[in-house]
């Protein structure tokens, strides 16, 4: 295993320093238990956001804290639930008394544990309410999940109902909000190689020279199918498909897109899959509203990419266009 | 080779396709010949910014088209120097009447091929200056390099003399602001694996399983030593070293930083490696007013990472906080 990093258990802490020092204007970093804030926390009044999730996935959920979007994140192990104490922690520090929502990726552990710090949370007061993503249309169950699992419409979701929380919204307003871009958002992934954690040392999966793995998790759990690595239209077709039947998405709806890189996917690619994207878009009458085609949700150094739809009206395009003022989102500011 | 492409010869095109797809609001693109353009050139009465380069280092530099940054950016085939016929093309194309400038990164052929570019131009009437950036401090002289290459202060002055030409500075005071950025910047950069150029169709070079090769170029080149791979605060201190020293940098001197992946480096080694030079920074009572953590000027799916720092007065800050509207890199708008 070659990684830039100090030792394989320090991963997250060393990490976790460097946000911090790179970002003092945005955000602040609790290390016991280890949790982040932005810089303003708590922000009175205001319906406060809190996330968190195994880390690796960077710039979820970390990068997202700032104006517009997160007030917390919680970051556990890589690929490792962060534990309740986290989250009951971040959940109090961003607390400004209109209520907290935790957006959780469905994972068996994320969503237990959420669950256990909501109820921690409430027992003292504070009115939290859960909205769990569970987007992936890859497969029915797997590895770490009962149910689909929580994929990139977490980005999206995130941008949008820290947009609402910032406007003033109820914590009944943005739970909805939140559930509605869960029910209208579906995703799915593939890669071309796997990723190495660090603590294990070595890849959590081989792929041959010449294979793929199509439906992969975040997580490098197993997909749909490996095939033979096919061209980027055909890839793209292929998943588009899975995808777009999926909601069903249907000619004349207007979408939020994102393409996105798992970790290790050069951005020239990720604009040849765009391309394909917008073309198989226009062949089905889908218009494109919005879209970002980057590293967002990410599987370490992982090549491959995941495909994120959302179906957005136009309420839901404004709170995209919001300010938002994070380490990785920023726009309107 | 296992990539996200359709045929090994239509890489960059097909990406230009995306590019075009993903951001209509802030760049057009020419096919023939190759180059983009701010969605609003030729901007009247306002110096053009024009760079170019090879493709595969994105987001550089057609990531960079857009407000307050370039006017224009001439990709080549992958790790391929852009032709003097897009050269001249796009200095035509954005040409506002106050006079071009060509940021060249120094590598023989797109010295040599902006050179014609810019006599063409000026024989038309166009008034042109040119500056190269030499910033690598690895090398003296390289495989397509006579003295030092140009890599990360090219992404910084970009940003800065992007601000100054939106400014309404004139082509001698933008060039002399050029000029400066290059004198105070430095950059050297490592790798923990190859990349795969799409039409070699194999690994640009071989590194053993434990092994790191420190001063690469961003094609690949080779550096100033193959080592084993230590950990990234002894690289850090390792590369900070190199760095500080060639220009050098004093106690005091304030800094833009940028610690930039390779394109296959995930973003929790990034902030990792920022947080080990914040420290090499304390220490020797260097100031970072301002930073970049991420994939700015990439070599493909390579991993690893280059550290530039830029001795930045007032006025540089300034500029550098002016804002920005780009694929690759966005703020105050």
């Amino acid at each position: 295993m070659k990684k830039l990093i100090n030792q394989a258990d320090n991963v997250v802490v060393d990490a976790l320093k460097g946000m911090e020092a790179a970002h003092p204007d945005l955000l602040k970093v609790s290390y016991d238990p280890k949790y982040i804030v932005r810089a303003d926390a708590p922000v009175k009044d205001k319906v406060a956001v809190v996330s968190g999730g195994g880390s690796g996935h960077e710039p979820l959920h970390g990068g997202f804290v700032g104006r517009g979007m997160l007030d917390a994140a919680c970051p556990g192990e890589v690929f490792t639930s962060p534990t309740p104490d986290q989250m009951e922690a971040a959940t109090k520090a961003v607390s400004g008394g209109k209520g907290v929502l935790h957006i959780v990726k469905n994972y068996t552990g994320d969503v237990l544990n959420f669950e256990t710090a909501a109820d921690l949370c409430q027992a003292e007061g504070i009115d939290v309410e859960a909205v769990v993503v569970d987007d992936d249309v890859a497969v029915k169950d797997s590895l770490y999940t009962a149910g689909r699992r929580g994929v990139g419409t977490t980005v999206l979701m995130e941008k949008i109902v820290g947009a609402a929380a910032e406007r003033g919204k109820s914590l009944k307003e943005v739970a909805d909000i939140a559930r509605k871009v869960n029910a209208q958002g579906r995703s799915m992934g593939m890669a071309l190689t796997s990723c190495t954690v660090p603590s294990a040392g070595k890849p959590t999966f081989e792929l041959g020279a010449d294979e793929m793995e199509v439906g992969i998790g975040i997580h490098g759990e197993p997909g749909r199918e490996r095939m033979k690595v096919k061209t980027a239209r055909e890839i793209v077709e292929m998943m588009s498909d899975a995808v777009i039947s999926d909601l069903p998405y249907k000619s004349g709806d207007e979408l939020i897109v994102m393409v996105n890189g798992m970790g290790g996917t050069p951005l020239i690619e990720l604009y040849i899959l765009y391309n394909e994207f917008a073309q198989v878009a226009k062949a089905k009458g889908l218009k494109i509203s919005r879209k970002l085609v980057g590293n967002y949700i990410t599987s370490l150094e992982m090549q491959g990419f995941s495909l994120t739809l959302l179906k957005a009206d136009a309420d839901m395009v404004k709170l995209w266009d919001d300010p938002v003022l994070t380490p990785g989102l920023r726009w309107g500011v």
